[in-house]
């Protein structure tokens, strides 16, 4: 593996959509007791669910810390590959690579990673095994790595078509605690040399008390070229009510790098969900605080789904719109199998099922 | 990856080889401090000259700890692949996977290690980390791994000729610290079903203080079929003049698995080295023991080489014999590069170049 320094534009390599084919697709097994309640046994059981339901149409990577190794080899069926490697956390989609291609072959971008805002308001302290896991997955898989570890950004904060054009939220990119030194512009100018990015259109807000600072994986995501699904609910009364309409008028506004109207299909969000006491009883404090309060709402969204080579892997919470939010996936990726996986021990840890994953992109 | 069960030579495997043609080989960042002077920089700059030569004709693993991944990385060419794993110290030849063939697909055989005599005779406690490693590298490789833990062996213990012959060492096999509950006939039996083998041929003893209780591989290899090079001394007044003289006779009245005479190639030894107070110093204690005394004699022998698809890479001690010893191998593999790396700094360790490489076996 060679660790380059130039730009992944110049070298001709730009990042593809999602819905691109895959190689595979990287996970990290659960472990930290501040994040997922009892030891993470209910978390491990969602997470092996999404992996063996991945595992059907691709190559899937486990990444688990020494300790951690049998645990996640008796859990997983066998083809699922597990790794040993220590992370902090298991967020894949932030800490592993972002995968660019020429086409032919692919690189990895190893951002920097401080947990979310760093010491302004970043999750959690040190987080230097997460930060240096995306040079080491690339020297697994024997692709060059581009250093890119003096710009803060997590790979569930950006979504691509893979035709130039790149959707994200201010609240993220913007925010205090990523990259206070840059403008607008500079981020800008950051995101479309590495990633071959020529349109970038920004939503100001994703979904409310996502503590990623509002990733764009949680409220808006491609499902193609010039078609997106964003996290809707008609309840005025919601604070989330005015935060997806500030996305629906921005996406209806806005052309992208092709110059094609952007198609907005509404994905309705479930009811609140809120954690319990009796979960929150599971996790261990952090510097003598808890890491969450009984009844703090969760930032539940179906849109966070992931797309395999042959699924749609969708989140359910055991709400009236479960049902719905496959539906409308099923008329959107039509070649695709949809699948739900209840999803609530994934969500108690802060995100969900693409939060937990990190697409490999085909290569020859 | 499958964990099995069964016996490899029932589902049709064997162990090929070491000259037989590989993909590639398994090292390991050295990093103890009670085996390595001064930090093991030394030891890493004589392991990465190593590594770099086999890379020249055959793919090279290494695995590093967390701590070590980056020093690792940044030592060696980047065609060399490094992969986070945690060791208790750095002999691949011993704890990583014996691999089997079927002469299309590989698997790895995981034996139990307890550190060359467990809490009879061996050389650290604990030993867990090393015992685990195999299991992982057969996951990393996507290859089957045959649990038997339940059987203490290290590869540094075995030869074969892949044509159904083994050679090894009673006073290695048959010590207390290893199976003290199998009779040597059990023991071949064992052999016998792992490694496909039909004849074994049994010397008493290998290279005089060699502290791993004698393994093969510092005393007797094979260089082809029916032909091994032996580690040679003719100074009666060394104690090794005995063991290796036993050796020679054991091997001129033995046939191999085909009924063949074995040729018996006298290999000259070094001068005795020995360790000087300088590099005592740079090791860490052990429960408060040293680990090496000053003068005390290192068991250097040139048998200790690996053979690499392209390369024969023979350990040198600034001896008067260094280039005689390169002269017989160039003579016994007349297709190959015989190199020779000035070894002192493995051999400080307690070993040489075979015992910090496993070669795999190449498949389709």
């Amino acid at each position: 593996m060679k660790i380059l320094h130039s730009m992944p534009c110049e070298d001709g390599f730009y990042m593809p959509a999602e819905f691109s084919e895959h190689y595979g697709c990287i996970m990290i097994w659960p472990h930290r007791r501040d994040s997922w309640q009892y030891g993470a046994y209910a978390a491990r059981k969602a997470f092996a669910k999404v992996a063996e339901e991945i595992s059907k149409s691709e190559k899937v990577i486990i990444l688990a810390r020494y300790d951690d190794y049998d645990s996640a080899r008796f859990m997983l069926p066998p083809q699922i590959k597990v790794v040993e490697m220590e992370s902090d956390d298991s967020w894949a989609r932030d800490v592993a690579p972002t995968f660019v291609t020429n086409g032919k072959d692919i690189r990895g971008i190893d951002w920097g990673f401080n947990a979310w805002g760093g010491l302004v308001d970043g999750l959690y302290f040190p987080w230097d095994r997460d930060n240096r896991i995306a040079r080491k997955i690339c020297d697994l898989l024997d692709k060059d790595t581009y250093d890119k570890r003096n710009f803060i950004l997590e790979g569930g904060s950006i979504h691509t078509d893979g035709e130039g054009t790149l959707i994200t939220t201010e609240a993220c990119l913007l925010s205090k605690g990523r990259n206070p030194d840059m403008s607008k512009e500079e981020i800008e100018e950051m995101l479309k040399k590495t990633l071959g990015i020529k349109k970038i259109i920004w939503l100001k807000s994703g979904i409310y008390n996502d503590e990623t600072n509002e990733h764009i994986d949680n409220i808006c995501a491609f499902t193609a070229p010039a078609e997106v699904v964003l996290a809707w609910t008609d309840d005025k009364n919601d604070p989330q009510y005015e935060m997806s309409k500030s996305c629906l008028d921005i996406l209806e506004n806005s052309t992208d790098a092709k110059g094609r109207k952007i198609k907005v299909h509404k994905l309705p969000l479930p009811k609140p969900v809120y954690i319990m006491a009796e979960e929150c009883n599971g996790l261990d404090d952090m510097n003598g605080e808890p890491t969450r309060t009984p009844n703090e709402r969760l930032a539940a969204s179906y849109v966070n789904f992931y797309i395999s080579n042959g699924s749609v892997i969708c989140p359910q919470f055991n709400d009236e719109n479960d049902k719905k939010a496959l539906e409308i996936l099923k008329e959107l990726f039509p070649t695709r199998n949809v699948v739900g996986i209840y999803a609530r021990d994934i969500l108690i840890g802060g995100g969900n099922i693409h939060c937990i994953t990190q697409q490999i992109p085909r290569f020859e």
